[in-house]
């Protein structure tokens, strides 16, 4: 094995950086933990790697959903958690130049010190780094007005699976020459190379969010507001959605003097300062339009923290009810009430409770299915609608993935997703830049059949 | 040669679709023209090229400017420009479905009329097709607000070299499933596929948009305002800037009641109805700051007008000075006074006049070399400060291109700019995606010396 101070064998070591967050699941023997300090010690890695033709697993900080991150067997698993350094934050460029391994929560707080703002924001912010999040190009709450995370990545190095350095793309606001491998690599899950810099684009501060909170008596009202909503060329900073299962589980969690019955919520921010009231008025008149049976408005950004608390607790409140394995699906807002109709009656069809909330305004939602591992049957049926869930997202338009990756849980529905050209264009790319598939080896696609 | 009522070998014909507007490129010989109405009739065609390794050039509108659609020796020309038909504009998800043919303008009409707005506009608008905004990845004056074209594609349909048809991306507002290969076929200037339908995202229509010109006695204090006001967080849905020579080419060409002696000019726009006047005034405020000697801002949309006026105008002004060849460079908006600077010692060094204007927000501007096509000695001048130029950007941390596209034009110059690992990567996804090389050949980049 490749002997260096930065790679170790130890068995303890290699199991706790075996697996990521992702469920269903069966992480592999890795043969050695590898945490470089520098781009150089990659290089050696990949070089090693590629000699040897031993399969290489890029890791962030593991929080990925999908599988991506965990253990190959015999594999080198490459974290970049060390390589974390802020390398140059520009304050009039708005540009922000990072080492892999930086936490997103970090980045954020260190231009938000000069005045700046990196709008992506996952719910895995205060721990899942940069090189994670760009590698799986993820999402958040402000995406509906920002963008996600491919929107603000400018240039990276990478190094390829030869162990050459690539530096692609630039640091200008536009460019168009040559291919566009920035975003190739973005949300490429660490099988086309390893992303050893990254050069985000940042924005002036956004002014302190005000937050309003919408009751409605089905999921049905809710999505005819944010289609009202979003019609108007307001661009709310977020735009959530609760389903009756959520909001219960909430509820029963932590009593935030919600009223009973509630089919529905939505909760809408605005970050426009002195327009935000404006913003938020022009919310609860299109959800009171369209039915709903009861509209808050905060009237300063401390009680908005109330009204988005229930956001907030998701997460912990619907771990309460099991073990839950979490679905991305995102559809055509057109499309959201039947998505969401349709969820409710595979919970039923299966025999499972599948709570769902999400980014309304993108359409993309996080339905999470909640069964006991413990119980095969059980396993089965979470199992049964999970698949169910995104074979209705694909019926409805939509994507089975629209921000936690593919990884390996995923990896035979994306194949159905992408249908045969697609596939083999996939595995053309792949082989382009990887011909010995030593990168995360049967993430995303499986290897070509040649 | 390939039978179709579709396909001409009209000598007068095909002398008409030789070349695009780029200049100081030779046109090959063509073929062949063929101008299929449907996917199935490009499909024929490709296959048809594939089986014989005949070079195929996909043709919008010619309206570009690096030689990108010009004809290869013994090349089909596949203009699509009788694939023009609006297959869908959906109101409610805010999107547009259309053959790759439909004129940038057409659209942007079209959607218009259901209080919807395609951002993206090309100074071509009026005659550039929506393939040929997508295969060049256009920008134009709004993208310092909304972004440029690759912000709006969602999904495309691809007809690959060897005729097989790719669908990809996706209708929805979000989505990591597989590779961005959307991205990859944006900006690729027809060298690894050619687009077939287009699904591109809208907005609601934004309002009439307000103006502001501020004038200045050099071009520092122009930019200095350009970055101040940038650093407020408005986002103004114009900013461009123009130098001396542009104001003084204008000016003769018709007499706007400009003051005598300007050293810039730089025109802003807000479109956000009430708040714009509030943006014109933070940028009234910030000229004034920086040293504009005069900042007139229009009281309504009809007086904005007269004041964008201005840069309407710069085409056709700079047009009376002599033939010229219009660059395309981008840098960090921090350098760009340098940028500045530099052209115009670079015109004086090089003997000929170098106007300049741009889209100041994005740091992207198109310094045009104005020299005699009849004088060798003119048009030798008039190249060696057209790369000059580009060494300059280079140089300042920007592209060659930030908007027009390589083609044969910038070929040489983007291997300096990719370096050599990137040249062999771009040749890498070439093969992929072309292995016989019949896409457009010797566009962008050269075929791989294997
Ligand atoms: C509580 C919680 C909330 C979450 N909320 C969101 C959310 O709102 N939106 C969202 O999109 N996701 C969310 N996620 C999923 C996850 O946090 C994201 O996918 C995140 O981007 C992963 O970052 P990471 O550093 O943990 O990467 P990892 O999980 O370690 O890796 C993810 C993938 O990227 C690859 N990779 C990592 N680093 C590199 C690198 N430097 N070079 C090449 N490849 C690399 C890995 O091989 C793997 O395929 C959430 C997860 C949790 C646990
Ligand atoms: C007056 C004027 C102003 C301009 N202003 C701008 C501007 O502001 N911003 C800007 O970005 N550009 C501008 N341009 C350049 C040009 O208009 C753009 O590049 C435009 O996008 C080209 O569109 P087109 O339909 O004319 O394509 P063409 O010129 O016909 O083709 C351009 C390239 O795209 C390829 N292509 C075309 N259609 C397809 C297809 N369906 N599939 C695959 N490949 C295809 C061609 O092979 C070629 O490489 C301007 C040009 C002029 C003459």
């Amino acid at each position: 094995m490749l002997e260096a101070d930065y790679v170790t064998t130890d068995p303890d070591v290699l199991e706790a950086y075996r697996s990521d967050q992702a469920r269903f699941g069966r992480a592999g023997q890795p043969l050695a933990l590898a945490r470089p300090r520098e781009t150089r010690e990659v290089v050696r890695i990949l070089e090693y790697a590629h000699e040897h033709r031993i399969p290489v697993v890029p890791q962030g900080a593991r929080t990925g959903l999908s599988g991506g991150a965990a253990a190959v067997d015999g594999a080198i698993l490459l974290s970049l958690e060390r390589m974390d350094r802020i390398l140059d934050v520009d304050e009039v460029d708005h540009t922000a130049t990072v080492q892999p391994g930086v936490v997103n929560a970090v980045l954020s707080k260190a231009v938000a010190d000069k005045g700046l703002f990196y709008p992506p924001d996952p719910g895995s912010w205060e721990s899942s780094t940069i090189g994670g999040n760009v590698a799986t190009n993820a999402g958040g709450l402000c995406c509906v007005k920002y963008g996600v995370t491919s929107d603000f990545v400018r240039e990276l190095e990478v190094v390829l699976a030869d162990g050459r350095v690539l530096r692609t793309g630039r640091h200008t606001a536009k460019g168009v020459a040559g291919y566009d491998l920035v975003r190739l690599f973005t949300g490429s899950e660490g099988t086309l190379g390893v992303i050893t810099e990254v050069t985000v684009a940042l924005r002036p501060a956004a002014e302190k969010p005000l937050t309003a909170l919408a009751f409605f008596a089905t999921p049905v009202e809710a999505c005819r507001t944010v289609t009202a909503y979003l019609s108007t060329g307001r661009r709310p900073s977020v735009l959530e959605f609760m389903d009756r299962a959520t909001v219960d589980a909430v509820s029963a969690y932590r009593d935030l003097g919600f009223p009973d019955d509630v089919g529905a919520v939505l909760i809408a921010q605005s970050d426009r300062g002195p327009a935000a009231p404006d913003d938020l008025d022009a919310f609860a008149r299109a959800a009171r339009e369209c039915g709903a049976t009861e509209v808050l408005v905060a009237s300063d950004p401390a009680e908005g923290d109330l009204l988005i608390e229930a956001r907030r607790l998701v997460g912990v409140a619907v771990a309460q009810l099991g073990d839950q394995l979490i679905d991305d699906v995102c559809v055509p807002r057109s499309r959201l009430a039947e998505l969401i109709d349709g969820i409710v009656a595979i919970g039923r069809e299966h025999g499972v409770a599948v709570p769902c909330c999400g980014h309304a305004g993108d359409g993309n939602l996080h339905p999470t299915v909640v069964f006991d591992a413990a119980d095969p049957e059980s396993v089965r049926r979470g199992q049964a609608a999970f698949d169910a869930i995104m074979a209705l997202g694909l019926r409805l338009g939509g994507t089975i993935t629209g921000e936690h990756g593919v990884g390996t849980l995923k990896r035979a529905w994306l194949e159905t997703e992408l249908g045969e050209v697609g596939l083999s264009v996939h595995q053309a790319v792949k082989q382009a830049f990887d011909p010995r598939g030593i990168l995360n080896p049967g993430k995303v696609i499986a290897r070509p059949s040649c």
